[in-house]
């Protein structure tokens, strides 16, 4: 890592060349909203500025700025990480790509869009439904979080089960380079094995190799026909976790397979009054409508499985657009209980019934709250541990309980993170789960792309 | 690329250490089939030995003294690329994983496996087949090829219309550095973000970062109900072109898409007498047999864009397996009529009628014969170049329309290559695709792994 030559020095240059251009903040007030993410529990340190590009010759700019003066640069989208991935270090310039908001082009022949960093996740599918066509990977955070943040941390979502998360959807990327040059990878071809998969590279790189500015989406076939709804209630978390692997042993293809528990189930009532308590867990699950069938037999595996009542199966859009909605309360009615830390480990499927049992016991071993949801079709959860506001920083029987978690998912052949990014968070986990080895090549390939190690410090590798 | 120090006393040391444990050949005659692959208009060099580890140990013996004797390696699955990209080089040591063919584990449940490098394509998606389950990437050679050539070339195939390439397959991999360290990467979850992504960069790097030794992979549900299949006849091929656009902008999902031109159905008809003549272009699309209404409107759009009869729709599995056998002639058949050149072209599927009037046009102006068939869906052409067998090396017109070829998939947006590989027949070309940027960073990203260039040299990077 390079240290800091002159602040002041980059900030007059940096404001002569683009301030004309963009909006480059200075001050030290405004600045505060750029130290953070939403990963609270990561203080971040203090810009030296922060600059938000309208164009990529803005952003080429602002890297061969900071590349010139030496100065660390942390790109971010909307800062909805969860893992710190944004988070500022001391003296750096932020550099958020939330004005470049152009959707470039969106061809529905050939069902791709070409997209700038800072356009959120829902208007461009909502882009996409004009023409019948769906953007798929769909985060929780989907009405705020931007292409950029998506493509930099390989963002999940509900409907991966079925589309794969974003890796899967992105053809192409236009990124800066550290020194400001402009690459293009990728094609907007569905198949391309031209050279090495850079394009790959850069899909979760967290901001840590190349300032993402433009990718080259694929876009679905949007479903004409509305998807069954089927929601099944349990009175084990952990039987809700057999179903789940029921289902995908010898169940059908799902588009969407979420489950919560209990805990979260009474936080959401408890603020939306939506009837939801008295039941340890519910599953929700989503398939092709066109197909009764399927409906039928993930019906009967939930019963099997030992689901408290018939499950409900609901062809309505509107009751499952308000089971999603449920869905998606799960993290901001964790955050009406305190401070989160919210984990997003993933296992084999198979395993989802061990580890649901392995986080429930760790947090009763350690005496702190966990809340747990998951993206269960592909064995992805996330596990939120709740603690007082009054906490400076993570308590120390919730950094046991979390690591326990860790360790938990690694040893039943899972991962440390399924979808949120190493961020800071994760950091010292990583080389648990990759080993001294690819921890080297992760290194050599960082270095590839960024000699001067200026790209996102402290990031993925400590 | 670092020169051969001493050969005699690598193949001794070789010799001495793995001799005892699997096969190493030094027989001049023996090695002269490891000189080539299927390029067979790429003449390789002749190697100083070939080895067949029967084990990851015995691979990561042999690159470590590969690696001390600064002796260039080859790795080679079935040797089936088209792309030269197993051909070997003066002095080499071609390392085959043919021997490795164990598959290690298959879990029905979680629907993965990890299968070694050497385990035939067709022999997994067969012991999948008796769970219910496939291995869904199918290249045209599944009957001899093997997943480590498959993904070290990221091959596609007739079902990655629906289930994507090799790539999207691909959980994690056990890879030998070139200096012998064993490396896992990825992990037996569908999602994982732990760090880069390298089981991404390795798959499709044809054998240039590391050698690949197993897998885990991904398997899909076998359909329980036959696919319906469509075939459509047209007296043009841009018309088919026309019909494959038109599916994919406003037709249903696809499993496969394949579009033969009348010369391959003449070439095909003249070997096998299936009675295929008089038609200049043949569509065979299958979609999934539950949806009756999704094979109704894919022959609506074929007799929209022209098609000459009514098209067929059968849901017999018989004669769909038929017709797949047709489409896997086409590469034999041509092969009958002199040495071919396979060109694997790919465009957004929009421009596929426009880029298969730009190979015909390209194939008359320099008076040379050219059969297409494609992965239409796709928008993944091979034209095959066919020409005297007399012939030393690729006649000048044939080299000039497929420059023309490669000219006009750039123009249109596309790829070089959708499947095969760079390899060495589309080396002088990668650049003219990905800029000199990025082959910069194609090149770092090469020393990271491989500092001593050792590994594949002569393939992808020039």
């Amino acid at each position: 890592m390079t240290t800091l030559v002159s602040s002041s020095a980059f900030v007059t240059a940096l404001t002569d060349e683009l301030g004309g251009r963009c909006r480059v903040i200075t001050d030290g007030d405004l600045l505060t909203s750029y130290r953070q993410d939403m990963a609270t529990v990561v203080p971040g340190g203090m810009p030296a500025a922060a600059v938000l590009p309208r164009t990529t010759a803005d952003v080429s700019a602002a890297l061969r700025l900071a590349s010139e003066h030496r100065v660390p640069v942390v790109p971010r989208g909307a800062g909805t990480s969860l893992a710190g991935g944004a988070s500022a270090v001391d003296g750096c310039l932020v550099l958020s790509t939330e004005a470049m908001t152009t959707i470039r082009a969106l061809d529905p022949l050939d069902r791709t869009a070409v997209v700038e960093a800072g356009v959120v996740n829902a208007h461009l599918d909502r882009a996409a439904a004009e023409h019948g066509l769906m953007y798929a990977p769909d985060p929780s955070s989907f009405e705020i979080s931007t292409i950029g943040g998506n493509v930099a941390t390989n963002a999940g979502g509900l409907r991966c089960v079925k589309y794969g998360v974003t890796r899967q959807s992105v053809l192409g990327l236009e990124v800066v380079l550290p020194d400001g040059r402009i690459v293009e990878t990728g094609a907007a071809t569905t198949k391309n094995v031209a050279g090495y998969d850079l394009t790959g590279l850069l899909v979760g790189s967290e901001g840590t190799l190349a300032v993402i500015t433009a990718a080259t989406v694929r876009l679905h076939r949007r479903p004409v026909v509305p998807p069954t709804t089927i929601v099944a209630a349990f009175d084990a978390l952990d039987a809700a976790g057999a179903a789940v692997a029921r289902i995908v042993a010898t169940g059908p293809e799902v588009l969407l397979m979420e489950l919560l528990d209990g805990t979260t189930l009474r936080s959401i009532d408890t603020w939306k009054r939506m009837g939801l308590s008295g039941i340890e867990a519910m599953l929700v699950v989503q398939v092709d409508g066109r197909i009764p069938a399927d409906a039928e037999l993930v019906a009967e595996l939930c019963t099997g499985a030992g689901a408290v009542d018939e499950p409900a199966v609901s062809t309505d859009p509107a009751e499952a657009d308000e089971l999603l909605a449920i869905r998606r309360l799960a993290y901001p009615a964790a955050e009406r209980l305190g401070q989160c830390l919210v984990e997003d480990v993933g296992v084999p499927v198979s395993r989802l019934p061990e580890m649901i049992r392995r986080v429930e016991a760790a947090a009763a071993r350690h005496g702190v709250t966990v809340l747990t949801v998951a993206h269960a079709g592909d064995g992805n959860l996330h596990p939120t541990f709740v603690f007082d506001h009054g906490e400076a920083g993570i308590p120390a029987p919730v950094a046991a309980a979390a690591d326990e978690v860790f360790a938990a998912a690694l040893e039943l052949g899972g991962t440390i993170t399924g979808e949120h990014g190493v961020g800071v968070l994760k950091r010292d986990w990583l080389e648990r789960q990759v080993g001294p080895d690819a921890m080297a090549l992760q290194r050599a390939v960082k270095a590839a792309f960024d000699p001067l190690g200026l790209m996102n410090p402290g990031k993925v590798l400590a």
